[in-house]
């Protein structure tokens, strides 16, 4: 009972049962957070970056440095690229190496990425990635300048070619590992906002912005 | 005087001063966490995969299924890949879009990659990937059988071409925001391990061990 129970757990959980391509899933992952890992090739050779992204209905938008390498890509035309965001939800711990993992949320894009020229999509883009660190924040500061528009560049990604994969749950040990002595299960993590610290530059007595109060919710 | 000390705090943060080569800051972020990405070329395009790392010395061992695709382009030779380790430790917010930030500390290391053949190296690599998982945790579970070595792979990356960025601390506002109404400072963000949950099929009363013990000081 116990072996057919666990057996049926690892069927469940093997490997390409993990790959979900429900676009319901992939968006709540990519809204979860904006930190995610970019991959191109400069120069012939692959690299990853992590950036801040932000989706907009069918599309991603990245942010990048005007003088970073990726930008420098791009800037000669579309940059075929990778993108992973990836929330880790535990550490699973199994009788067996073989078997330990974590659970996790993570999504894996692939498309040629451009770089956005439209004054008015760049600046509605900046926007979106601002309120991903922050729901609303964007409403709450005052707008870029030309100088700061220069030295910022976003790229539009279409999410054509994306997967999602999510593990959660126990161990999938191997039946015949289950009586031995070795302590299974899960470690949970979990990331979590802190209290707001004023910066030593903050004048008069401004209040915590509701745009504190909704990213502190999100990483409760 | 605000605005000198303001100016003072740009400088010290500002974009090529968060590049850190110090060996020994690049090892405590690659040792503070297994999960990585990492990039690499196939078929001509770009791929980046979350998997697991574990330092040892002056090389990085890279948790891979055999079957995955990684694994299959390094069974053809070496493999150009790019690898980053990135810790969020909270979000700036400025009074401009521009100078929201992150805290963070990350290492992007830039080499070839081979698998591991020898069986000895591969075994002893898998160990210290368990236990850069929890740490001590390849002493209390049982040794791999020939099925699971060869279900796994392990690629080998040289610690040659490494670098280290780390951001601490306030906004770095310009002078000429300070007198806006609002709010500027940072939510620090914090990954934390909770109690350990026994799996359901663990049989008997088995000890919480002590990787577990340890895992939860290193997410505390």
């Amino acid at each position: 009972m116990m072996a057919a129970h666990a057996s049926e757990r690892v069927r469940v959980r093997r490997k390409p049962d993990r790959g979900r391509y429900d676009r319901a899933v992939v968006d709540a992952i990519l809204d979860a957070t904006p930190l995610c890992h970019v991959a191109f090739v400069s120069h012939g050779h692959p690299n990853v970056i992590p950036t801040m992204q932000a989706r907009h209905g069918d599309v991603v938008h990245l942010h990048a440095s005007s003088g970073g390498r990726l930008a420098g890509v791009a800037a000669r035309g579309p940059v075929p690229v990778s993108l992973a965001v990836t929330l880790t939800d535990g550490i699973v711990l199994a009788r067996s190496g073989f078997h330990h993992s974590m659970n996790y949320r993570s999504v894996v894009a692939l498309g040629s990425a451009v770089l956005v020229v439209d004054d008015a999509e760049r600046r509605a883009a900046l926007d979106r990635v601002t309120d991903a660190v922050a729901p609303g924040r964007s409403m709450e500061i005052r707008e870029p300048t030309a100088r700061e528009l220069a030295a910022t560049a976003v790229l539009r990604l279409p999410l054509d070619e994306v997967s999602a994969k999510v593990r959660t749950g126990g161990p999938n040990d191997e039946p015949a590992d289950l009586d031995l002595d070795v302590w299974a299960g899960v470690v949970p993590l979990s990331t979590t906002a802190g209290g707001p610290e004023p910066a030593d530059d903050l004048r008069g007595e401004q209040p915590v912005p509701r745009s504190v109060e909704q990213l502190r919710q999100r990483w409760a």
